[in-house]
């Protein structure tokens, strides 16, 4: 097996700290023994500390972050729901999908790709719909950089006592998620963003009240692979047997949210504001255009940047790959060939990266006629942290 | 991470070779990395060789096992569509489960738990029930050991016009599966069993018959995560993103399957066939008694076996695992704490683990007073190896 060595920094997966590679190469415990069993008790309440939530019913999911989606949905929605969907993006568009075909009256929440969703919005159309249901949001749109600000959304979803929904896959342990504080009512996740491990698994948590319209549920869940009742049984106290869980993945997230307990939450969160600003300050240096205005709304873990007329997306990504071996993600639907997606998540984020990626691109792009000052975005990067550390 | 070495004998996961686990240490590819998707062609390629198929609809799902039964369902059976599952073991319980909440109309064919579906029985139900869609069959049945023969049934299905789904999770690269040989429609497996990987992903193939049924399809799948048509488009020509395949277990399969070619499909068989005949031969010569009487009907990588009277199920599992390390399973629903099972699959299943099992078990059992001669199943087992191999 030859593989090359890459430095990820796409949208995800990336790379992962030689501790979670380490993990995964560990012999194989039995999914029933009792050293497994106590790190899966143990793993829940890691889950629960980067959710920031207490949670009872709060584990990983067999399956990657879409799973978590489908997870969420399947388990939650009944035929004939009235749910509110936010679709400014790629993953907002997928989970109106998602709950449609389970016979869900979804109602499209829309707005322009690279802004977030408006309170307001959401006011408009719960008043419109009083007997909504559920209202879900994406936090962090993968596909358009944008972090979609909770507050008072969660408190407008709370008024008309409907359950929030939140798609926390690029932002959890990147951003705050805080289930807790916001009332998310549920919550689901990969582990191949900002978490830190490999894809391959999808951390979810329901609150009580998302627990018992699950209980209270007419029909049986109609897919028995993802059904959070019985899945509950097998991580709970029964240890009902369900599923085979998938070991090595168990171990690789594991150790993933041990390194971020050793950092600590909010050290891992200034980390990846401190990186991803001071990659957009270098970009906006080489005069390239955010896909996201307003810095409030902009993630720092994943940004979008807008590809200047007359260059050609895929030479410079195939570019960054041979001579570097740098992935950045392409755009995705209506951006695609228009927007490069830089990730910087997890043990991804960190300054060396934000430099040699600056440098690597202001390399290409010199060479491609479009900037003339080599270096000057690693300079500004580099006097953002001087600055900020300061 | 400290973790004890076990030696894994159960119904698995199993002992995976070094090369395996070394593998998903590798640092990550991303999953559109123009080497990883070279990886995916010849992994489906691999996945062929194993299931005896041309099916150009084969590939690995990313979820365990459970999940390849999910959506060999989800894809293919739509509400009101009459299935015929056989029922003798907790997975066969299990399919009829899956396909009642997909809104199937199930026609279970029960028999007793040791003993496999007969040709008949298949054959009597669908002629009175004529327009059934589908048959379902476990041809491995993790819970009891039973050896589902297929070619007669296969004959049968074939005659009346419905697609054969077959549950292969324990069968895949232990016993010839042979899809294309019986005109399976449907298979699917997991990798943790004799595949030779750690849990984690589902192998599924479909013949082009079964695909025109999926292709046909009056509602939409009721599940994106393993909605096929997409994820075809993913693993096909097209690269159409669909989720983040599970990267480093994507590694973990590709070396699985890379030794299994290695070694040669039919060593594979014959390997699989000696090791658990002769621990069969080993555990009658301790006087206990197989679950599944007649050996044709036997597997060889998963024999269950009573627990003789007097002795108690855990306090044996219990000294396995502490004094030697050694993990069995016990039995499932009607079996618990009746029957002892024990695996010997992919690199698992080994003559150096026939004969520590049957000296430990010997052991054990000679101390709480069961047997007496120590180490005869242990020369019995040896005679069968060098009868078996002269």
């Amino acid at each position: 097996m030859k593989l090359p060595i890459r430095t990820l920094m796409g949208p995800g997966p990336l790379d992962v700290h030689p501790r979670v590679l380490a993990a995964m190469s560990q012999p194989l415990l039995g999914h029933l023994d009792p050293v497994f069993l106590d790190m899966m008790n143990r793993m829940m309440d890691k889950l629960r500390y980067v959710f920031e939530t207490k949670n009872e019913l709060t584990l990983a999911m067999s399956g990657t972050g879409s799973a978590g989606m489908e997870t969420v949905f399947v388990n939650l929605v009944e035929p004939g729901d009235k749910v509110i969907v936010g679709v400014n993006g790629l993953f907002g568009t997928r989970m109106a999908d998602v709950a449609s075909r389970l016979g869900a009256e979804v109602i499209p929440i829309e707005q322009e790709w690279g802004l977030p969703i408006a309170p307001e919005q959401i006011e408009r159309a719960l008043t419109q719909n009083p007997d909504t249901k559920f209202v879900a949001l994406v936090h962090a749109e993968t596909s358009t950089g944008v972090w979609q600000p909770l507050d008072e959304i969660a408190q407008v979803v709370n008024k008309f006592d409907a359950l929030l929904i939140v798609d926390a896959v690029t932002s959890l342990a990147g951003i705050p998620v805080q289930v807790d504080k916001h009332k998310i009512d549920a919550c689901y996740s990969g582990t191949q963003k900002c978490v830190g491990a490999p894809p391959g698994l999808a951390p979810v948590t329901l609150s009580p009240k998302a627990f018992d319209v699950l209980k209270q549920r007419k029909s049986k869940v109609p897919n028995w692979y993802l059904d959070l009742t019985m899945i509950a049984n097998y991580w709970g106290q029964e240890r009902f047997y369900h599923h085979t869980a998938p070991i090595s993945m168990i171990y690789a997230l594991f150790e993933a949210l041990t390194l971020i307990e050793e950092e600590g939450l909010s050290n891992v969160y200034a980390r990846h504001l401190l990186n991803g600003r001071a990659l957009q300050a270098g970009l906006q240096a080489m005069g390239l255009e955010m896909v996201v205005k307003e810095e409030r709304y902009r993630l720092p873990q994943l940004t979008a940047v807008r590809i200047p007329d007359g260059i050609q997306d895929t030479q410079v990504r195939g570019l960054l790959l041979e001579r570097y071996g740098i992935e950045i993600g392409g755009g995705l639907g209506p951006f695609k060939g228009k927007v490069w997606r830089i990730g910087l998540m997890g043990y991804s984020s960190s300054r060396k990266n934000v430099l040699l990626f600056l440098a690597a691109l202001e390399d290409i792009l010199n060479e491609l006629g479009y900037t003339k000052n080599r270096n000057l975005a690693v300079e500004v990067a580099s006097k953002f942290y001087a600055s900020a550390i300061s």
